[in-house]
């Protein structure tokens, strides 16, 4: 068993406490800073330590030990001023490797300069993401590079009933289904309603698709919206 | 040709920002609303139409013929009351589409009660995403559901050499090989360099993978990190 991953967030918003929680929910050991002591104890519960500190100081960072961790997170949001001052301190102080939050491509250049070894921003991923949802009209759609996205999708009504094969995906689009997620049919004593099957994460080449499923496919953009614009036409499930 | 996608943004920071130039890009009409003068002017080259106004004041709404967008997205962020305002004013007013930007599950909850049709938590999901990536120490790591996930990391060395018939990937690890991304050696003047190739989408089977190549795969996150631990363990280029 590998040893426990140990971070250090400082600031604790919005953005710093998503990530708390979600590393602590995967066995991190998670030290949090912040500056307010309100924010510290709404986070108490995902943080193995807190440390009310303003890490503009550098002398406050260097009693944390700051080299000690795995990573740490830059997580201040709205005061650039800060999050910069704090990111110069942790790379002056040897910080293994620093994750920091920007809110603009300058501020990501910036951040680079002064030694951050990665850069998030959540604001433009996911309104880049939302973008691409929109115009699409895919239920889903992440970009992975230039070209390349997944698409998820409920079943068109032109592939009800057909199965993999008959649709020969791959040949003619160049896309691949990645999983179906299927719908079980259910009656409750009201009538008819649906559940959520598990995830098949390896299709059969034999399942005919029905109502309600959603489908996962990879291709290139352009090809994925050719099969769209072949299989959604007059079909307004999707959208 | 599809018609152009119509779409009112209310709230011009740095999500509201993002939002208007990826739409733009993508041939949509984008029209930005912001009380403040100076974000408008930040989002000009982004917005067909720029409207100074409060948009928690229903009036001001009405006067904008929000019914006539096909997506409306309300994306103040620091001010939650006036976010919540705006969706009530918006779902009132009879827009098609509300997307509307949260920041936290109770946050969420309401906006869904007062008409939103989708919810967007740029922080959150961005926070998500990075613990994944931490934590599985994958390159990057996408999440669709509860299990599935696409990963890209660099070739680890054992798979240096080694096409994808011999390493059987699907029936070991029920994963599969997405795509490749090569690196094509390039020498300049001053040594060597290495220089990115287009993106190939359905991989060759006979393919042998080389050092520098980038793959994506796609599975089961318990399969996924299965694969690792064989591929990764005493391998430390994907750290």
């Amino acid at each position: 068993m590998a040893s426990q991953t140990e971070c250090l967030i400082i600031g604790l918003g919005v953005f710093g406490k998503s990530l708390a929680e979600s590393l602590k929910k995967q066995q991190a050991i998670v030290v949090g800073v912040d500056i307010n002591e309100k924010s510290l104890k709404e986070n108490q519960k995902f943080l193995d330590q807190i440390v009310r500190a303003d890490a503009t100081k550098e002398e406050n960072l260097r009693v944390l030990g700051v080299d000690n961790f795995d990573y740490t997170f830059v997580c201040i949001g709205i005061d650039m001023q800060s999050n910069l001052i704090a990111t110069l301190h942790l790379s002056n102080l040897g910080a293994r490797r620093i994750i920091a939050r920007s809110s603009s491509a300058e501020h990501s250049l910036i951040l680079q300069k002064l030694g951050a070894h990665k850069v998030v921003r959540p604001e433009i991923e996911t309104g880049e993401r939302l973008s691409y949802e929109i115009i699409s009209r895919f239920d889903h759609f992440i970009k992975f590079s230039e070209n390349l996205a997944v698409v998820q999708l409920e079943v068109p009504e032109k592939m009800w009933g057909k199965n993999l094969k008959e649709m020969d995906l791959r040949k003619k689009y160049k896309i691949n289904l990645i999983s179906i997620k299927r719908n079980e049919p259910f009656v409750n004593s009201d009538g008819e309603d649906t559940v959520l099957k598990d995830l098949e994460t390896v299709p059969d080449p034999d399942y005919r698709f029905k109502k309600f499923d959603k489908i996962y496919l990879v291709g290139d953009v352009s090809n994925l919206q050719r099969f769209k614009e072949d299989y959604l036409s007059g079909d307004t499930s999707a959208s």
